[in-house]
C-alpha cells in the first residue's frame, strides 16, 4: 500500500495518495463524462447547453458512488460557451460531493504567465473549475509547464502529462527522436524527474521503498497519457511512478486484461471508459452494470 | 454539423482573403489582449470578472478601428470560469463589431470527435465563442487537427498552428528528428500541404500566381505561430502560403524591423504586441498612440 503522508508543507494528502485511498476502495477505472452530440441524442436529450446538463450530471447521479475517477472532456463542454462551462463547474462540484477524483480533459499547454492563467484556472483551490488533476500538452518543453506542476502540488492536484496517443498519425512527431530518446519518452522521464522532486522531504521515497522491498511504493503525482495500443515495447515506464491514463477502454477496443499484459506497471494503470459506459444510458441501473463490470476487470490491475 | 463543403462553395472570402484585406487598410499590426493580473492591477481595476470585462472590452474600445487583428488570450479568461468566458463572448463580438478579426488563442489540440467538439466552439457560424482563427497545438499529429482545418475552411476562418516557440526549452520537442525532418519543419510543411488543398479549386492558387509572376500570391487560410526569435535559418518557410502569427513584439524584445530582417517571407508575418501595448492602458489616447506607433513600423513589411 502507499505512504499516507501529507504532502510537505500543505497538511493535505498527495494526489496519488487520494488517487490510491479512492481506487482501493472503488477500484481502477476512470468514466470519461463526453457529451458528443450523438451520445445526447440516444440519451433522448437536445444537443443544447440544458441538454448537456441533464446528461453530464444524470451520470455522476448514476454512478458517482461506485467510480473513484471521472474524466470529463472539456472541449464537448466548450461547444456551448460560457453557458457550457458554467455546467461543467457544476460537473466538477457533483464529482467531488460523490467523494471521487476528477480529471479535466482539457490538454491545455503554454508558456509562462500565461500557463499561469491555466493553473490557477484548473488548479488551485477555490477556482470555479478547480479539478484534482488537469490534463497537459507538452509541445512547448515541459518546464513551459512549470507553473502547472507547482500549482498541483502546492494544493494536492495532479497532472496528466501527453506522451504517447494511439491514433494513426500520432508516430509523426511522438516519435520523432532528439540525442536518442524519442519525444514521448522525454516526456515520461521529465515527468518522472518532477515525481521524484516532489516526494523530496517524504519519509520514503518511491524508488527508496521499491529498492527496500517495501511494497509497490507510493504513486507519484504526475502522470502522462498513453493510448492503450502503446506498451512497454516501445515505452520504457518502468522507472515511472505516477499513474498512468490510458483512455478508450471498451469501445475502442482493448480490454483491462490486454492492458495489465501489455504494461510494465500494471499497477500504475487508470484505464478509461467512456462510450463503453455511456452507451449503457440514461437507464441508471444499466449504467451502473456497465460500471460495475468494468470495475471487476479492474480487480487484476491489482 | 461542419460542412464538406470546399470554400469555393461558400461565396465567403476564405481566411486568407480577409486577413490581406484588413491588413492592407489597418497594417500588419496583432494586438495580444492578455488580461495578466498585474495589467488589471496597473490599470487600477480588480481581479475579477468585472475588471477583466472593464479591461478587455476597454482595449477594443480604445484602439478597435485602427488594429487588423486582435487576439485574446483565453487562459486568462478562464482562470474566471464561467463568468470570464462570458467576458470573451462580448469580446470577441466587439472585435468583429470594430471591422477587426480574431485570433482566439487558446492552443487547443484533440482527436476525432472532440476536436470536432473544438471546432465546433471556436470555427463554426453561429458558435457563442467563434472566431476568425484559433491558434491549435499539433502534438497528436496534424491529421487530428483534421476537424479544426475542414470547419475552418468550411467557414472562411483560419488556423494557426504551434510549430516553434521561443522559450529556452522549446528545442527538446520541436527540434526533435524524424526521417531527417525536425518537428517544427514538419508542423510548417504539413501546414502549407493544407493550403495547398485548400486552394485547389480556386481560379489561382497561390504557388500558381508565384509562378505566373502575378504579384505576391494568395494567402492560405492556414497559418503557424513561430517564436521571434526564430527565423530562417532554421526553418525553412520560404514555401509557405500562410501567414506567420510571431508573438511578443514590443514588450520581450524583438522589433518589428528584426523581424523583417530575420523571416524569409517578411510580407506573411503578422507581428502581435501584447504588453507593449497595453501597459500605455487605460488611458484611451496613450493606448491608441502605442498603437499607431507600431502600425507604422509594420510598413516595412510590405
Amino acid at each position: 500500500m502507499t505512504s499516507t503522508d501529507p504532502q510537505p508543507g500543505t497538511g493535505r494528502p498527495s494526489y496519488g495518495e487520494r488517487l490510491a485511498a479512492v481506487t482501493g476502495r472503488r477500484g481502477r477505472l476512470c468514466v470519461g463524462i463526453d457529451p458528443h452530440p450523438g451520445l445526447l441524442t440516444a440519451w433522448g436529450l437536445a444537443d443544447d447547453p440544458s441538454g448537456l446538463e441533464v446528461f453530464a450530471r444524470g451520470v455522476v447521479s448514476a454512478v458517482g458512488d461506485l467510480v473513484a475517477v471521472f474524466k470529463p472532456q472539456s472541449a464537448l463542454f466548450e461547444r456551448f460557451g460560457s453557458a457550457g462551462i458554467s455546467v461543467l463547474e457544476r460537473v466538477l462540484a457533483d464529482v467531488a460531493d460523490a467523494g471521487a477524483l476528477s480529471v479535466l480533459d482539457a490538454k491545455r499547454g503554454d508558456i509562462g504567465s500565461t500557463m499561469a492563467g491555466y493553473a490557477r484556472a484548473y488548479l488551485e483551490d477555490g477556482g470555479p473549475l478547480a479539478a484534482d488533476a488537469l490534463t497537459v500538452n507538452p509541445y512547448l518543453g515541459l518546464e513551459a509547464l512549470e507553473p502547472a506542476f507547482t500549482a498541483a502540488v502546492a494544493s494536492g492536484r495532479g497532472l496528466y502529462v501527453l506522451a504517447r496517443t494511439s491514433n494513426p498519425d500520432s508516430d509523426q512527431l511522438q516519435l520523432a527522436t532528439r540525442d536518442g530518446r524519442t519525444v514521448a519518452q522525454t516526456v515520461v522521464d521529465e515527468v518522472q524527474a518532477r515525481n521524484d522532486a516532489s516526494s523530496d522531504g517524504l519519509r520514503t521515497t518511491s524508488r527508496q521503498a521499491q529498492d527496500a522491498g517495501v511494497g509497490s511504493g507510493a504513486t507519484g503525482p504526475f502522470g502522462v497519457v498513453v493510448g492503450g495500443t502503446h506498451g512497454q515495447a516501445e515505452l520504457d515506464l518502468s522507472a515511472f511512478t505516477g499513474s498512468v491514463l490510458v483512455p478508450g477502454v471498451g469501445a475502442q477496443g482493448a480490454t483491462v486484461a490486454d492492458l495489465a499484459e501489455r504494461f510494465s506497471v500494471p499497477r500504475l494503470l487508470l484505464p478509461t471508459s467512456s462510450r463503453g459506459v455511456l452507451a449503457a444510458g440514461p437507464d441508471a441501473p444499466a449504467l451502473r452494470q456497465a460500471v460495475t463490470a468494468l470495475v471487476a476487470e479492474t480487480a487484476v490491475l491489482g
